[in-house]
């Protein structure tokens, strides 16, 4: 019971009725100390480093502010295609598993840290967070916690707070857009797809050409001025709409389009990498993969851009934040992007809203490419109805489910508690050997790295 | 008798009194025919890729406007380090040896081609152009020509042509420079970098930190706020000046300096490379070191450019003009440095003014890095008297001594010419194994450029 144990370690958790507990399916259990209760929570919980099983919702202790500390009552908090990186521990510096996924958020100050200054309890604030964000409450450094323009909703500041402050960076920071430029968004379909080409229209003349699956091209006609198709886009096809090239190549994957961005570029064109979704290849991280991935991206001698005329740029908001400590850039940024959003010059579109019991549909979603906009989940929302004979990986959880829905849906939760206890108890005697596997992968894809990579070696150095 | 040879290929040459081109120890030679007389002009001529004793003062034929080029007057010309590396052959697309040198002229519009317009004769210019600069008379497209403001003299307008242009393209739409930044400019000695400096003051509470060699300190003591030793500068140092680091970085050199100027940036920041001196480590191209320095130079992996939150640029005007075809651009930047002068923003620091016949004196300060700000060449300029016992590599020539000193002249002259005609005999049984010598080493670089290095060959491809 690797599971609960390590809850209790962390804090005891409330005493509660066996019955509530079972008829919403949830996981937690009951304690037999006599120590005052510890309020708990609902939160998506990575219990280990893999696929979609691996997220769970589960009741952990309620948070209490730090000195700097801002503690805030989540209302609504995105989903980023880097939370899917990190379910496959697939990103740098992560905690230990089990920990609270989620880099965003919007809600209400519930509480304040003895030292912070400028926020109040009851203020509408946004907030990022390195981890943390999935959850009914959740405590934030001030310095990463921002306030809230009147008129927007929290549904609105989730989708805006992270798309929109990396696309903002991305164009005017680092891409440096300027009037009369073309610009080519490789994944505009996603949410900091489509923030980028509503940012390139406050740009005057400037062109957008967007790439998306087929399947997406109906939602996105009005987005751009060109839209091609992911599957089987071709330079020919961009020089028909851009006869010398383009100024910029705006790049999330880093993957096979390196190159042929590259080549795309006009003289004084920027190629910018924002992600590295393509080392993202299955539900679970590809080992495979991720090491090809890190080979095969072309090397540039500086030399070689010296005689292009050209640059290429990196663009990372959790490693800008959360390890360069970049805290007042971003603060400026966030508070521009609101400003815009103020001024409707900028409208998040919003793919969907789920229920955190929904979040492995959701990341799958995300993860087949397939949200036009962005996805957010919401702590209050209902979760979907599950099939009596549950298919979906995740195991749902509630402290309290709604009354008023209790009655009807008691029936069906606990046959499927009942089946879930049944496989929990075929899993615990799986689960230990299995986590220890993915600590395994872990560590082998780490070594592996080290091993054939010099450049890898210096970079973990760098990191460190 | 290949040089001879050649220039009577290129076009007959005036018939003219001999003493009058012994007098001036000209190298030219008068042909048989009785074709009507060829205007000559003195031309500074690259007859071989290699050292100093490679560029001659030669008469050649006057050039003939096409009809789209504007036939220009030289006044003054300026001396860039390209220069030093087209002599040694380091350049790529060069002409065919023998032909005259220089990258860039002021002076006068002598003649129109039929089809040019916005420009007349006797009109005040500048000119880039990709050799063909350092002659008393040139053609060049009207592309590349730019009408002067009054009140810039011709030799002011010759220091602020490639430097400033190349200047503020690096600064405001490569490295974007924003107010309360801090710059880190590894050779602020040298006439770019002196621009570089002039520019930042125009941008708002910016901070230069420059690198120089120890001999120039005293001379750049008010050009920037900190200034280092080339010699012994060490990340410390800067650190001590910019605690957090540099925004920007201004390279022209691509050497040892790259892994330390990269590892100053800020989260951020951007290193920017405009030249590979570097690779001009002798009087002549040192094969060695030049493909030393194409693989020393560290590639650079994208996805560490994303985690670093930094970017690369290279910037190369003779590419962005002359093969990459972005003469608006240019055109558009040189009227803005323009209006800068005009409005006192920009000052040129003129290091000194040479004769053309001292032509390999200056090229030597420069490649020694001797010279504090521009150096320029003038047509017109009185040579400096040469020592009875000739040392200097560079054999002088002119069409027409100055009268009034002539008589004065003469004997020495004469017995200069005499000298010179021995040596010259001597040496023209050793030329023709000279030149092929120089033409092989050039193609065994080319040929071991490309069996070694994969990506030399696709750079050469990309040139196509």
């Amino acid at each position: 019971m690797t599971e609960s144990e390590t809850k209790t370690e962390v804090s005891p958790v409330e005493d509660k009725p066996k019955e509530e507990t079972a008829a919403a399916g949830a996981e937690t259990t009951a304690t037999a100390n006599e120590e005052p209760p510890v309020k708990e929570m609902r939160a998506v919980v990575l219990t280990g480093f893999g696929g979609l099983k691996s997220v769970k919702i589960q009741q952990k202790p309620q948070p209490t502010p730090a000195e700097d500390e801002v503690l805030i009552r989540v209302r609504a908090t995105g989903l980023n295609f880097p939370d899917l990186m990190a379910r496959q521990g697939a990103l740098d510096n992560l905690p230990k598993a089990p920990f609270i996924m989620g880099f965003e958020l919007a809600g209400e100050v519930e509480a304040v840290g003895e030292k912070v200054e400028g926020f109040t309890v009851g203020q509408r604030v946004c907030a990022l967070s390195d981890m943390k964000a999935w959850a009914e409450l959740t405590a934030v450094p001030a310095k990463h916690c921002y306030p809230l323009p009147d008129g927007i909703s929290y549904q609105d500041a989730a989708a805006v707070l992270v798309n929109y402050t990396v696309a903002h960076s991305l164009l005017f920071d680092v891409a440096n857009i300027r009037k009369g430029q073309t610009v080519l968004i490789l994944s505009i379909g996603g949410g900091v797809g489509q923030a980028l080409a509503q940012l390139c229209k406050t740009v005057k003349d400037v062109t957008v050409i967007g790439i998306a699956s087929k399947a997406k091209h109906e939602q996105l006609n009005d987005v751009c001025h060109h839209l091609l198709e992911r599957e089987s886009y071709t330079v020919t096809q961009v020089k028909k709409v851009a006869e010398h090239g383009v100024d910029v190549v705006l790049d999330c994957s880093c993957g096979e389009d390196v190159s042929r961005g590259y080549s795309l570029l006009k003289p004084m064109g920027r190629y910018v990498l924002y992600g590295t979704s393509f080392f993202v290849s299955g539900e679970t991280k590809n080992l495979f993969s991720f090491a090809k991935s890190w080979w095969q991206v072309d090397r540039i001698n500086p030399i070689k851009l010296y005689d292009d005329n050209k640059s290429i740029s990196g663009f990372n908001m959790r490693h800008l934040l959360f390890q360069q400590g970049q805290h007042a850039y971003i603060a400026e940024k966030v508070a521009t992007v609101f400003d815009l959003f103020k001024s409707s010059k900028i409208s998040p579109v919003v793919d969907s809203t789920w229920a955190f019991e929904d979040i492995a549909e959701a990341m799958q979603k995300m993860h087949d490419r397939k949200n036009v906009g962005k996805l957010l989940l919401d702590p209050a929302k209902e979760p979907k109805p599950r099939p009596v004979e549950p298919e979906k990986p995740v195991k749902v959880g509630r402290k309290e489910s709604r009354k008023d829905k209790r009655n009807k849906e008691k029936k069906e939760s606990e046959e499927k508690s009942k089946k879930e206890a049944d496989e929990k108890k075929a899993a615990a005697t799986d689960k230990k050997s299995d986590d220890a596997k993915e600590a395994n992968d872990k560590d082998a894809s780490k070594e592996e790295a080290k091993k054939e990579n010099g450049d890898a070696e210096e970079k973990e150095k760098s990191k460190d």
